[in-house]
């Protein structure tokens, strides 16, 4: 079955004999200059925003930089197959849309319109805790689609069983644990406005909604927030986990598990010898250690040591079709994309992010194809050149 | 026979005498700028532009900057011959004007002008493909002046034979096939402003005259565009071709064929071994694979790989002399040169183009005398340093 | 005993709740930005400014950016204790104040308002010579604080016994012996206002207070000015000191003797070799040898060198709380940091440096915990990556 | 005896009790500005320009960027003695002043304001072929101050033989042969104003006054400009020199012979092999071979080439101090400067051409002394690092 991402394109210039332009710019760099000007500066920065002085950013647009693709020629790419399967989970195309907390600072459809945007084109949704909605309601709008939940985890057994029940419930099938968020990173752009979203009670859904972190309060959220906001930064702020407390995720969920943040070979054998199921190599887009290693220079090594011991998934940086080749070339079974998606929901709700996913799966789909893949599983080492 | 192309720089000293300036600038970087304020958005983003976010362009101009020339004295290069022949091909300089598509959206004259004022030079012009005049039109305004014609492939033999015998009827000895372009980039700076030459009937001259396309429709192009660009689109879009449907092009041309966008030493080995007379190394300017490899990064080790099989020749992002210098002395036996050329047309038409081509030989002719070299067969990889 | 120093995160937006802002900007870039405003041109560029055209300054933001931490996963670094001890000072983190001369052009209070805010969190300040206020008023504003005293060695021997004799009554520990500066440097951006404030009268109280100083003249300097200056210029500028001066500061000073401006690794061994207990890496942040090279980029060689003979400090390019882990993983037991604090200063007096140092502090503690470690003795070389 | 350079330092810094600034900025990038807005854009241009793209220009500067300085401490550095001697010539510090030509075009005084100045310091100033002035009218402004002269070697023996003796006669001692402008290159920001001096007949003092050239001539100069600069255009223009031709300059040249524009080591060692005294590492400060490499990076192959056989000078980028003393350490005996005091000469005339390497003196002299050097002989590839 041929991909037809790529008639995105003609689809934009047929428009154009019409007078009809994109609803806003297919670039990625001009997507983050719109959302700028759409957006109030607090949801603006919190979402463009990066640890300390961004370097980390930076860096993951560097490595992107520095590893160039060596397009070969006449291999008949015409029929291109993007399909992908992870941890059982069949995907379009080897791309799934991250985590982004409190999605209703963006749009006031926030995860509602992302999850149907999501499932318009079969690309899976990684609902984060800190949504704006409920587990619930964010099921409900995904219909048919894949999806699996990532994990902020509680530092409170009861709450986090409750919250892994409600999300296996709902039909969520993977989950990806967070790793490198045990308290949030010093980020100047938000502390200088005190801009937290979740202080504000928003992304503030699970906790509110949980009948376990319910159980532990005197009154209500809705009658005393300040009370339920004490409760709940302790439970999911300030407090590490160690390796030795993995077991306990595999006990109270039974479908995959995928580890956030893993930055080290060693970290990624240990993953794999502690029966996880996938990593995602990520220092969460810059916004936790700043200056942390770009995500992708150690993508290469972390692939090599756990082989097929444990799937290898990648985020920090996409942003172009070329970022996510060069991802697969280096050992990624697929990418997750944060920030360019988030934008398309500040500037046009569900039809913003379908518009993002689109262009994104157009131009992975002709720029596979123009270097001469016609599948995901072809970019290799050998795809790339380094500088 | 001492080449006289430096003697355009003591032409424009000698007018500032009463007045004159040059028609308009001779830097390759505030060449850009002016062509930016004469044209439209759409027209000039669509030459100017690249694909994706435009890191192949850069890389470009950064291979060229990181490669830099180590002049030798007292060689005595006052008498300089810059004369080469490519294929057969005398041209008094090894610069041709690269494969440039739609011309009338630059200056009304299009391919015309830049028919004319090539051969006023003597160098072989590469007529597109989707030129914006007929074959016959451009071979007119060509006059004695030598000419090589680009194939875009069609993905219909009756049509592809019927352009082949036209360009051969025309005069056109060489034959420039572009393999990077099965289907266009995703071009954000394009698709913003929903911007296809083509499809609002530009650069349609070649499908549009020809017999056997006329011949494949119920009413003709004039009657019933629509129909036209319906029949256009899948034959010049969306189908790749792989080595093995070479022999049909050898087989309808009998001169020298050329392919144009090869970027591995292997496949420029598999180009000499299907009996091809030459390649272009180039990445079709930046302007197909977003994030691929520097077309001068690969030139040494692709010139290595061929030998004295094939002739090897080099485009994208030549915009002065020196640039010329590196990629002859790097193995290419001659350039190609686009851009520049299409804003001097943009510019001032025929003399716009003129004025451009005589600045980049003067630049070269100075360049090479200067560095103590005296003929393009004399720059080597000693002639260089890297960094 | 675990470090609560990351707590200023949560207050500043806990603090946004009541719609509080921070005083001024947590971004170290911003400060600068914002220091320039509030500042003259001639105190602002006096304090940003460096040697010559800057590019030491530069190399030393480069350094820090070209090495990148690896952050570990699941280590539980939940509690962290960032105390340490260099030379018997206990120090609640691995931070010392850099001395910083002159800070009356900075705030009215000057060296006093620093030393209290230093006081209020334990940090160590390193006094500098060509303080505002005298040896014992900053004393007394430090009350129980830990203070070390910066030495610009005068050439005078009777004056520097003095002065040494002032700082150990006034409870200074710790001599840090500035050897770059025996002279200033080529510095532009002061000569084009021909602003030091030196010759201002600012700056001048160690001398002009001294009464060793006093005996020398014949008028005090109130009475004449003029001849004060005459008298400490040459003292102070001009005049090189050599290794087989150190013992007469042994002799002078019976706390430890830390060597600050060391770049080469022989330096570091011979002042291991002189019987010196500490050394700082340090190129006065660029202020002294225009072109010197980085500070952190000569860090591991000079740590390798010494090895546990002699305490190694570094400064020179700290801004936030990742350079200071990237300090430690490379060496240095602690770092000073400079013009951070001087712009907090400059922005808020007494609670604007307590501002910076805070930040800088919660910084660093989140830093290290997010990234797997616990204590500043954890960072080693394999927690970074170069490129 | 020691070096008082660095006092413009603290007279500078005393001038400001009196209100008084330098009479412009003492800073090398700030000079251009300055410059910038003094000059029409054509006098500007041509001193500021550069090749090309400038890419040569750009090149010389990273080159020092990426070189950097490892100070030592303790060294005692108080008493610095700058002096040097190079082809018999004692000069205070190591530096000369590049032959610059056309200097009317900067200011009315020319060269006469440039050579009182440098006789004031005593630099050498190295008199340009196209100097604005007659070689005896320099001569006479120098007074008894060191002076070489430069030849632009003209493709007519009798002149040239001409030119050297009255050279000699006005007692210029060394001979420095400009190997690398046997034309000029192709600069697009003149030919965009189509602005070049000497076509104008500004510089021609040298042929226009000359007796031999003059003979020639049916009508003189003054009667007839036309055709004495069509007779000089061929002399000076058009023609290279080789090696074979070097021993007539011996034969007319009884003083030591330099040859300017050395930039490859066979080329150094060549130069050697002819007898020559010295040569220049120069790409004419980017003026000539656009995308050449920097003169630095050849530098310390050539230094180490040729030994003590013959003088290695240096010029093209040097700023700064720090400039000096890397071309120093990697095998210059001695740099020449030219654009900034340019500069300095279009700012202020003799005076401004004082500032500026009174200014240049006083960075060497600090800096040198900043990191533990005494003499010009000191500095050694030791004392950098690369990167």
């Amino acid at each position: 079955m041929g991909s037809t991402f790529g008639a995105y394109q003609s689809e934009i210039y047929l428009n154009g004999l019409d007078g009809r332009l994109p609803p806003f710019t297919t670039d990625p760099t001009a997507l983050e200059d719109s959302a700028r000007e759409r957006l109030e500066p607090g949801p603006f920065r919190y979402v463009a925003g990066a640890a300390g002085s961004g370097a980390t950013a930076r860096a993951n647009r560097e490595a992107f930089d520095r590893r160039r693709i060596v397009p070969r020629m006449l291999r008949d790419a015409t029929v291109r197959d993007l399909r992908t399967t992870v941890l059982g989970t069949e995907m379009p195309a080897p791309v799934l849309l991250a985590p982004v907390g409190v999605q209703s600072i963006l749009h006031p459809d926030g995860e509602l319109a992302t999850a149907r945007a999501a499932t318009s084109l079969g690309v899976p949704m990684v609902l984060s805790t800190a949504s704006s909605h409920t587990i619930e309601d964010v099921a409900g709008a995904s219909g048919d689609g894949p999806r699996w939940y990532q994990l902020y985890w509680p530092n409170d057994d009861e709450v986090c069983v409750s919250i892994l029940g409600r999300a296996r419930a709902a039909g969520f099938t993977t989950l990806v644990v967070t790793l490198d968020t045990w308290t949030l990173a010093w980020r100047p752009h938000d502390l200088d406005l005190s801009y937290l979203p979740f202080i504000r009670g928003v992304g503030t859904a699970i906790p509110f909604s949980d009948p376990a972190f319910r159980a532990g309060l005197a009154k209500s959220p809705e009658e005393d927030p300040i009370s339920a906001v004490l409760r709940w930064v302790p439970m999911f702020t300030g407090t590490d986990r160690s390796w030795d407390r993995l077991p306990f995720l595999r006990e109270h969920w039974d479908g995959p598990i995928v580890l956030k943040g893993i930055q080290h070979p060693d970290d990624a054998r240990r993953a794999a010898d502690a029966g996880m199921d996938g990593i995602v190599v990520s220092n969460h887009g810059g916004r936790q250690v700043d200056g942390a290693v770009a995500s992708l220079d150690v993508l290469p090594e972390i692939a090599e040591a756990v082989g097929d011991r444990i799937e290898v998934l990648f985020d920090s940086g996409v942003r172009t079709g070329a970022d996510v080749l060069k991802a697969l070339a280096l050992g990624a079974r697929a990418v997750l994309v944060g920030r360019p998606y988030a934008y398309g929901l500040a500037l046009g709700g569900e039809d913003g992010v379908r518009h993002v996913l689109r262009g994104l799966l157009a131009d992975l789909d002709l720029t596979l194809g123009l270097s001469g893949h016609r599948s995901p599983a072809e970019p290799s080492p050998d795809s790339l050149r380094y500088g």
